[in-house]
């Protein structure tokens, strides 16, 4: 045992017909449809693609007929395939239906199993996850969850409202996180439920217009309005689920990373590309020092994000909850996958905020990430008070 | 004389009550058209309000109903009027136009201002600016002029094609830069036409779609293909459209600042009131350390900038060619101004990137302007240069 | 009245006779010690030098000699005199006589002035201000004030313990700042004190060596034990210390600003000339982009920097506490300054750290400015509060 | 085999024996010496400690008496050693004579080895690299070499001058970078040779005084002049200089960022533990959110860098040149290092200025890492370049 970096030589392969299948299979598809899609028809057929090439749902066990790919494997997997905005929706690895896969697996009965996880792993339906609350709700402090679920006879009634729920719209069910004892506040006393898109408590408010459009359906506001659901309907045990989320957070802020650092590939590549075919001043424009400066900026980036991503992937492949390395890798990758495609964008000029390039939309897309999943400054709080804790322990 | 900041009481007031007419007026239809409008009616009537108002078109000189304002002037009002989105249009003080105007006032002909001046300044007609090309012609490096003029009898025949003209898509014509000697790459040589959108050889190829959106009318592409026009289509005298462009892009990238300004102002605005509304972790959002630093230094670029605009204005005004402030100007102000809308985005959060604040609006809208009025890059280098001109100068 | 940045020719003059006058009598000094000095034969010398000049504390009032510099005249010499480290030493401008000064001309009695102020003028004496307090007394927070002044009959005794007095060493008195009435958080109850260096309940406890060397007779810890003073000790009146420290501490952040960014100034101008003079990779180090972006970067700091000073001049020339208008303009300036002479080391390369040219010198300087006269981090809570404020009270 | 980041049970046992040599021996000796010394006899007692606790030299082969380490084992170890300016000097694995031994190691005869690698892997003496000039000779452009060696019977004759060559003073030789053939420009045509201080054609022309004081007897300027060594002088093959310095600049780069990134760790946990400790406002000062940010942008840049390092680390251990990525973890290391403890001095405020604590010093001995071993934009520049190489390889 020493370090290492190259991964297993079946997940080098893996990646690699990735990274052949996004480019030849995907990106025509995307420049048809200027980048992203909301439409269910490209969705299948980009997924039967992708079933077809072999490269399905690579991270889920293989008895669901995937690769079983622990965090390292997705990570070299996930970043080819996040060389397009439509390359995870193909894998079917996308955002929040991958991380929803996750969590079921580790969590769901036999049941809840065949009847929810099954059809989402194999395409057939989408689900989303709703948690945030607007304010003064959850959010950035999960413990402000509001949403409340009453003990009925023979099940829960829920109620409450829930925004920025990425692809609710269209999606067959929902995992709603409802407080089911406490208050406000309280650090525990939530519950992960199962809620049907049928359900007639569960209403869609309105789609949420945003700067990022290319999660698979957007972000939606739901209300759960003297919602019923049966006992079943609870994943895993009840006041649970805030312990639930941290499974499905840490693995899930990192795939995010890896899906975002292809894009941030993509979009140097598109400006080295630019670069070393365009004429200024007389010279490449690659060979003026500061497209240099901001070239190499982007190579730095990129490599000490993948560095970090990785880590935290190892850590959390052997069994740690990797609460600090995930941290520390998502608010890296996020501001710097930012960095990268802003100086894309630079670099291209112009042409770099026109369509013609995707990189004012990639740029839009990216914008986000430093606020979903934990804003930057929420997680630099935690990781200092984390880094403070250890001290006062040690120092005792 | 001595240092002075405070505007003279006219131009206090005229700003005072630009800022009221923006709050009232402006904004109230800028919500009912998320942010920007491509409509012709809704500029007609901002502008009628604006005109009622006694605020329409303060830059032209008193002749053309205006009030003359200087840069400093302008720099007091404008970035009242770029509150919003919307507030430079109904003043009709927006870009293209404004810097038409500029240059029009300066260079024209008696007929020519006729013509072409006086329905510019009411608002009846709409303009454009046709210099930037298609890579490897002039863009960052406007020596690069490939459009070419040749002469012909009684006039000129323009060939050339152009990109990124705002405005030219229902403008009544436009002002182009062409090359009337020398070759691509000279530093001389330049013409400006003023050729009327009737022009069977002036066409539109494309709207060019772009992350900017709020420019009236856009970007795109156009093409002179055998455009003749008569002697009296030459603006100023042929070969010295370089110096002209200069005249123009002094004062155009300076009134470009201020009217951004007015939005990062605007974004902290939104920022500072959400922050100060919105509890989390059992504290105002405000009163969270990140925050605090977020808002203070949108506060401090916010003060950065508008002193160098300041400072650049009263260059220009002394009748300097503002040729290395204007320079500094625009590059911190094109940099600090996005820092300050992008911080405003992540205080926040989820709400900044949702379409129910204009914050993921400005985000786009801003972002250009570190490219267009050239690249940060190219101003840098300009810079440079002429601080390491003045010390070989110095030292010889 | 419009804006306007040229200063008043009296002022113009003066500035440029002090840059004379740094260039051609104090670097010369400058260079034949290293940089600084903490010898006093070379502080008088230099002092009659400046004396003989006619450039002698010309912030002071024309009663005493001086040429009544308002805070925007003493931008534009200050500035001038800051281009050497010792520069301001010569000018008698330096810090904490310089603010020492201001104050006791501010609130003084005509006896304090006379045994007080008019040998400090005059050069004859140096003072201290003995504020700062060793944790967890008065420092980021001044209200943490301990030491403690108890009356006695007919005075004062003071008993505490002080830290990063500058200029301790070798001074003739002391204003002290001691807690007359509450307790160590209260935002009251200060009192200023004139403390002369013979008493002996005044100790010098130790010099703090530091990363900084050149405030003349560098910083120490002194204490205050069993220290009688009489009733004529106390400056201004009694419990009002703080405000008095409002009084001092505004302007005098802002001079600092002044004479850093003289310093910052000269980094740049060798950066320039080596940038200029040397070759790299068979071009001059100044056509290499990088380092143009380097160099652009300095030119742009440095014009922001002075335009805030300006306006924080200007406000306080107008009355204003200035309160928040210095405490941007000390933020951005410190870690500006400290950023231009970062770069101007990086550009020089080797030789910017060798000892060979004063760079290395200027950052060991320059990096406590982002901490003394308030840590960035508390201008920056004080400045978003001062916001929030505002607009809590405009929204009520 | 899979992305692994444990070190081998050795290894880590080794790096954590280290630290805790560190901790007991070296850094008493350093608080006693304030943080660095210049003394001959304390390197000779600290070597005999670490020899005594079976940690000395543990880079060099087993044959020499070392461990072997490969380079990700030196990650582990080095970086423990760094955690005090010391530790390297302890271990016999400081610059410039840990390269050294490298370089010799991989391409001295066996009689070289016997005369001057093995005494200095013991610690008997100190050896230097003489390859850096005085402008224009060779420094960020190692092709700029001027110094020159000619052929003379049985032997060559040196001259030129070298500067900023550290430890000179008191190395029992050189290692000099001569060109035999070709002309200052060229990308070939140089030698290495061993020349022993005793030589009378080599003089110690002055002490370079700097910034930076930590490396053992500092920076000097050397002259060769009528320097004669026989041919037994030359190291490896005449005329591939360049090639070997290569050999010598990857992983001696590397080991760098190691030491380093100790010191990092250093700062950070003395600023962590001053603000776990020190109330401000009411509040431990680790509680306020502006500390947080930096203790946590402490973390990130930690993690970031020893990804990098670890990285560059495998690439060299599978035998790759590394030249990417060794720029990489290079250039980011320099400037994270820098970061972390520039803000590890914020965080301790006017402590952090005083010499009570060690990070003014680390300022001091980490800034010139931004510029040795080559500056960030030389770097970047050889980044950017091979990026766009790989980019029109693959595009032809």
């Amino acid at each position: 045992m020493a370090v290492e970096f190259a991964p297993d030589r079946d997940v080098a392969d893996l990646a690699l017909r990735t990274a052949a299948f996004v480019r030849d299979v995907v990106i025509p598809v995307e420049q048809a449809h200027q980048g992203i899609t909301g439409c269910d028809t490209v969705r299948v057929e980009l997924q039967r693609a992708a079933r077809d090439a072999g490269l399905f749902a690579p991270h889920v066990s293989v008895e669901y007929g995937g690769r079983g790919l622990d965090m390292r494997g997705r990570a070299a997997v996930f970043e080819e395939a996040g060389y397009s905005l439509l390359g995870p929706l193909a894998l079917n690895i996308a955002a929040p239906d991958e991380g929803n896969m996750h969590l079921l697996e580790a969590i769901a009965t036999p049941q809840q199993k065949q009847r929810y996880l099954r059809p989402l792993i194999s395409g057939e339906v989408r689900s989303c996850f709703a948690m945030t609350e607007p304010s003064p709700g959850a959010g950035s402090d999960p413990a402000a969850l509001t949403t409340r679920a009453t003990r009925i006879r023979d099940g829960w009634q829920i109620d409450g409202r829930k925004w920025f729920i990425t692809g609710a719209e269209g999606a067959a069910y929902a995992i709603c996180m409802a407080r089911t004892s406490g208050d406000a506040g309280d650090r525990g006393g939530a519950t992960m439920f199962l809620v049907d898109a049928a359900n007639p408590g569960l209403k869609i408010v309105r789609h949420i217009d945003s700067l990022d459009e290319s999660l698979f359906a957007g972000h939606a506001e739901i209300l759960f309005e003297g919602c019923v659901v049966p006992d079943e309907a609870v994943l895993g045990e009840v006041d649970r689920g805030f312990d639930y989320a941290q499974v499905r957070l840490g693995p899930a802020r990192t795939t995010h990373c890896m899906r975002w650092l292809g894009i941030a590939r993509r979009a140097q590549d598109i400006a080295v590309a630019h670069a070393a075919d365009r004429q200024l001043f007389g010279s490449r424009l690659a060979e003026l020092g500061m497209v240099q400066q901001m070239i190499a900026d982007n190579e730095i980036d990129i490599a000490a994000t993948r560095g970090l991503i990785l880590r935290a992937c190892w850590e959390l492949d052997q069994g740690s909850s990797g609460t600090q390395s995930t941290a520390i890798a998502k608010t890296f990758s996020a501001e710097a996958i930012w960095r990268v495609v802003d100086r894309a964008v630079q670099i291209c000029g112009a042409l770099g905020i026109s369509a013609d390039v995707p990189l004012g939309r990639f740029l839009r897309e990216v914008r986000p990430f430093r606020i979903y999943d934990g804003p930057s400054e929420t997680h630099r709080w935690a990781i200092a008070r984390r880094v403070v804790r250890r001290y006062l322990d040690s120092s005792r």
